[in-house]
């Protein structure tokens, strides 16, 4: 491919949006034109990119004309609506939204994880759940070594991740609890003001809740492999950016601390920050604007064969949302999976 | 027993002394008298008791002639050197430290649990530490149904488990950060305002630390069963007042949703908060105040068979510290385990 691709980005006033933008400038992506899109109350309006400055036009049925590479981050029903018409006119689209996620014909891609399936994509590939992106990361090094049977995982994930609207009420309502008024809670069902919430997305029969079942599903079709076993129970807690994991995976042999350590440092992504003894361990407050999974905590657990526990964190917004999708967009180009005419 | 008790509270100043004398005046705990005792420092001052202020005395070799009942937490030097001094005297310790807790003429009390061992008291019984004292109260009624085998706990604790200085130092830190000012950490290793710290107590050789295999060793000993395993993560989380604890138990049979609601449902200290359609769920914001254990978030690990996932909440300054010691006293007087001379 020697052209540069005329690059959409759908959603590029939200939270993930603007970090998309950031993230192409950044990284130098290369681009013939970025087009920033985004719903008709936004457009009009400008945003930055490198610098110069970026109209953003409204999204429509007829923003794809010309676009070789859209990224999407504009909900589940924008992307149900304009990812097809998008690909229908030969771009390929990047999408973060979960519409498309389970798709039997959309690959689901973390590019350390399993690259190869953008190759037999049709027009669309998905990008993961953030919670479940930071936490394959970790597990397919260790699965390569010795089979991953199941996975007991915890959250603690940040308000950014629901979006700019919620990392205001957080802090909307510090404020006004120091002040003694009201708390008024509006993006989420309760205060997340100094407590945590077991509530992410909707609930299911099963007494699941969809962003947990998502790090359940999305695990086996990312691993390509039916036999790893995921629970999860997802939590907000009242932090601004930064999704923790507490893991706990059971292996089909024994991996020492030792070894679990040496993997995952020498995997890609990763970065190990595991010296307890000098405080040494992953932490939202560290891995915020940060591009690494962190991993540390790393032992082996006392209360079965084969198991480690592990604590992984990593920035939402950039490896759980916008980075990975780029990432994506990168592969695409370098295997030379977009078409440039 | 006839007679009431001379009642003793060696560290009536810190945060979970003065909560000590909160709940045995609302409980009209049947006490002669009542003295706190702190160190030299805090001698002097005076402390709320019912409608009648209290002079705090010194907490010497001498306090405790003609006590016949003392609540301690003073910390583990303390309780090291003043327990067994009060103990030689006559009076019966129910302590909160750490320090007596695993020694094999102690027993590990909480009265939901495993209020039978009091009986074989030798002067000294040691309060649980906070985050065992909820996960146990909703272990053993199902364990009584079907043996537990195993249990992943994460947890998310709140800062007033570190103290009163710890409640500050949020609350400092958060408005240190919303004026742009320079966060200082002191009581934590690291800003702990919208952030999760890793890292509760020391670290020890084999990964884990201290806090986390008390969660490991002290559940054995209450649940007086060897073959309960424990692998548990500790969280500090930016929440003021109570912890909150995701569970996976693997049990022996299985136990269904419905099962595991109606037992958690009928066993003492709990209550069952599980209608997530209704947005009914435990959270540190309804349990801080309380004294039951919430439980929620039930249902069927889908990763295996024979498990459940809950979320558990209580209020660690109340039911995790100063509320089970209080009720050790009331269990005592109730079996007669105090001589009152």
């Amino acid at each position: 491919m020697t052209k540069d691709p005329v690059v959409a980005v759908a959603g590029a006033t939200g939270a993930v949006g603007r970090e998309m933008l950031r993230i192409l400038a950044e990284r130098d992506f290369p681009a013939k034109e970025i087009i920033p899109l985004a719903s008709s109350r936004s457009a009009g309006s400008k945003i930055e990119y490198k610098d110069s400055k970026l109209i953003v036009q409204e999204l429509t049925e007829d923003s794809f004309k010309g676009v070789d590479l859209a990224i999407f981050s504009a909900g589940g029903g924008t992307s149900e609506k304009y990812a097809p018409i998008a690909a229908k006119s030969g771009c390929v689209v990047v999408d973060n939204s979960s519409f498309w996620r389970m798709d039997p014909d959309v690959p689901l891609v973390v590019p350390e994880v399993n690259p190869e399936d953008l190759e037999k994509h049709q027009g669309i590939i998905a990008n993961p759940n953030c919670s479940t992106i930071q936490m394959v990361v970790v597990l397919k090094p260790l699965h390569d070594v010795s089979r991953i049977k199941r996975v007991v995982v915890s959250t603690y994930q940040a308000v950014s991740g629901s979006g700019q609207k919620a990392v205001h009420e957080l802090e909307t309502q510090v404020k006004q609890l120091f002040n003694m008024e009201e708390v008024t809670p509006s993006v989420y069902p309760y205060q997340i003001a100094f407590n945590c919430i077991p509530h992410l997305d909707a609930f299911l029969d099963n007494g699941y809740t969809k962003e947990e079942m998502k790090m359940v599903n999305e695990t086996v079709k990312i691993m390509g492999d039916e036999s790893v076993k995921v629970t999860a129970t997802t939590v907000r807690v009242p932090v601004f950016f930064g999704h923790s994991e507490s893991l706990n995976v059971q292996t089909e042999s024994r991996i020492s601390r030792e070894d679990a350590r040496a993997i995952l440092t020498q995997a890609p992504g990763i970065r190990v920050m595991d010296n307890p003894e000098e405080k040494i361990y992953p932490m939202p407050l560290f891995a915020a604007g940060k591009d690494e999974t962190f991993v540390g905590r790393i032992r082996e657990d006392q209360s079965t064969e084969n198991a480690l526990d592990m604590w992984v964190v990593a920035d939402n917004i950039r490896k759980g949302a916008a980075l990975n999708a780029v990432q994506i967009a990168e592969f695409l180009l370098v295997k030379d999976l977009v078409r440039v005419p």
